[in-house]
């Protein structure tokens, strides 16, 4: 155990791109825990889109990060002192946290991480905790294919994006994916088994929608929002199904706009339904233990994309914003 | 019964404002019904805000009007000649027809409107055919409203509107309404009984809104789309609804723009979804039964604007996108 913390604080509201005067990265002392806490070491950051709207003071789902804070982040880490009757020393604990190498948790952000069985800790956290789970409400609970069904998934080389694809398969539906660039289409295509991949940024979207999809488009999972989702509501069969997860194209943008075939809504009888997987954490052993099995039997393939080191936090996140990073993004600051 | 026949035909497609040359009213001969058919006399013509829909080549959730074809509407009429079994001379059906005195008639396209007991054949046409069960349908299927909910309407001095606002105070929820002038307002306060109404082109629409709904929105039941939904979206509550019934904002619109705070859909989890009345066809009987009901017991009152003369269906159509009218217009041709 180190006796240095590093912290990262929010100092600006990022405008546009995620520039570098958004974060600091200081030493600062390791906190003590009080009655009903308990101090943990951070082993695994996990770096998803949604960080950026925590930077933002955008309306979103919970209050953003305050300035001069710590960063929040979903964090895997190691109890090293507990003042809390059910959390002991060594307990593996994962849950909202912030980006730093020591912090205090309680029972109302963090919770055991539990037995992961054959599963790596890493692979557990990066695709049970949140992604996996996103996956499977988002899609099931939120789209409702049926099986012969086309599913279409934006962001689709992604941590959620990926599985999306691939429980879709499981349904049996025919699954489209777009993803930027030539390398993450062949990774869904030839891997993962989606039976189309369109390379957004070298393709018209529009003509190869169509052509991927010959009976139309009955559920769009939209990670992006942005000309993708305006591509897709066009395509829409009646009552189709839109399943907002992440609208990411926009949480750079300086200036919302709001898709222009808005009116397919009516015209389609379309049902266009936001979610938040924290909404069904009462559910989620039903999702782990689906995906779970799933993975065990080769169906659904995860690719985690590990860097070393929380200094490297900020400079990894923005490779989400730019399409660079496929699968899961974790910062690894020790492995259990 | 005159013998002469008189036909609207669709000439353009209207591009912003519905201009004068889009239709063509000439005189035409009186058809002829072919085995299966029916000819009638039309009585009421219904002027609704989806003709402007019909008019155009925009998608839309049925085939547009043909250019040259007569202009499709939705229609009350007395069977003068019939070849179909089930349709005898002298009864009244509606249905969806054309703008001409004389017109044919199917059971694929028009119904017998039925014993209307103590109700005007007018009444029953205007209220009951179609906007009744628009209003029904729409906020009580799709928006979901429980009691103590707070319910917006716009075009809440509209033909569905006015009856959305009216079903959402039987069903206990405090109701607001948007209006164009202030004597509708005074009409949806006062006589039908809404909590606040708006006027949306002298008041600022998000502060009058975050004074009217002070525990946020529930239920939106949309007929504009535009800026009142734009601000809708910004002040809705988790797990709020849209009812999509309309756009009329975009009709005339040259170029469509989607609403900026679209992304609230995914901070609030909202469910957007559109619908059209035609898809609850086989429920019609439960909306009429529960709307005569409350029409008898006078806890919701319509108020039908008639105009005379097939030969002003134009003009009068005009009035429904620059907000004059108030609750239903009808075009009068021969009284029953």
């Amino acid at each position: 155990m180190s006796e240095t913390n590093h912290v990262w604080r929010l100092r600006k509201r990022p405008i546009g791109e995620i520039s570098n005067d958004v974060l600091s990265f200081a030493e600062e002392a390791i906190p003590e825990p009080n009655d009903g806490e308990f101090l943990i070491r951070l082993n695994y950051l996990s770096l998803d889109p949604t960080n950026r709207i925590w930077m933002s003071d955008m309306d979103q789902y919970m209050p953003p990060v305050e300035l001069d804070d710590p960063m929040r982040g979903l964090v895997c880490g190691t109890v090293l002192k507990s003042r809390h009757p059910d959390y002991n020393e060594g307990m593996i604990v994962s849950g909202l946290g912030s980006w730093s190498d020591y912090q205090l948790g309680s029972p109302a952000t963090m919770s055991p991480l539990g037995d992961t069985g054959p599963v790596a800790v890493v692979d557990a956290f990066s695709t049970l905790a949140l992604v996996g789970p996103t996956a499977y409400f988002g899609l099931l609970d939120v789209g409702q294919p049926k099986a012969g069904e086309t599913v279409v998934v934006s962001a689709a080389a992604g941590a959620v994006g990926s599985i999306v694809g691939q429980i879709a398969k499981i349904k049996g539906c025919h699954v489209v994916g777009l993803a930027g660039s030539d390398d993450k289409c062949a990774w869904i295509n030839d891997d993962l088994g989606f039976d189309k991949a369109i390379n957004y940024r070298t393709q018209n979207i529009t003509q190869a929608l169509v052509a991927a999809c010959p009976n139309g488009i009955d559920v769009y999972f939209d990670n992006v929002g942005g000309d993708i989702l305006d591509a897709c509501l066009k395509l829409m069969n009646l009552k189709g199904r839109i399943s907002t997860c992440g609208l990411i194209s926009q949480y750079n943008a300086t200036e919302a706009i709001g898709p222009a075939n808005y009116a397919m809504i009516l015209m389609q009888r379309l049902r266009v339904e936001g979610f938040i997987v924290l909404d069904y954490a009462e559910r989620y052993p039903e999702a782990i233990a689906a995906l779970s099995q799933w993975m065990a039997e080769g169906k659904i393939k995860v690719r985690t994309q590990v860097i070393d080191g929380l200094d490297n936090a900020l400079e990894t996140l923005k490779t989400l914003y730019t399409g660079e990073n496929t699968g899961k993004l974790i910062i690894r600051v020790e492995d259990i």
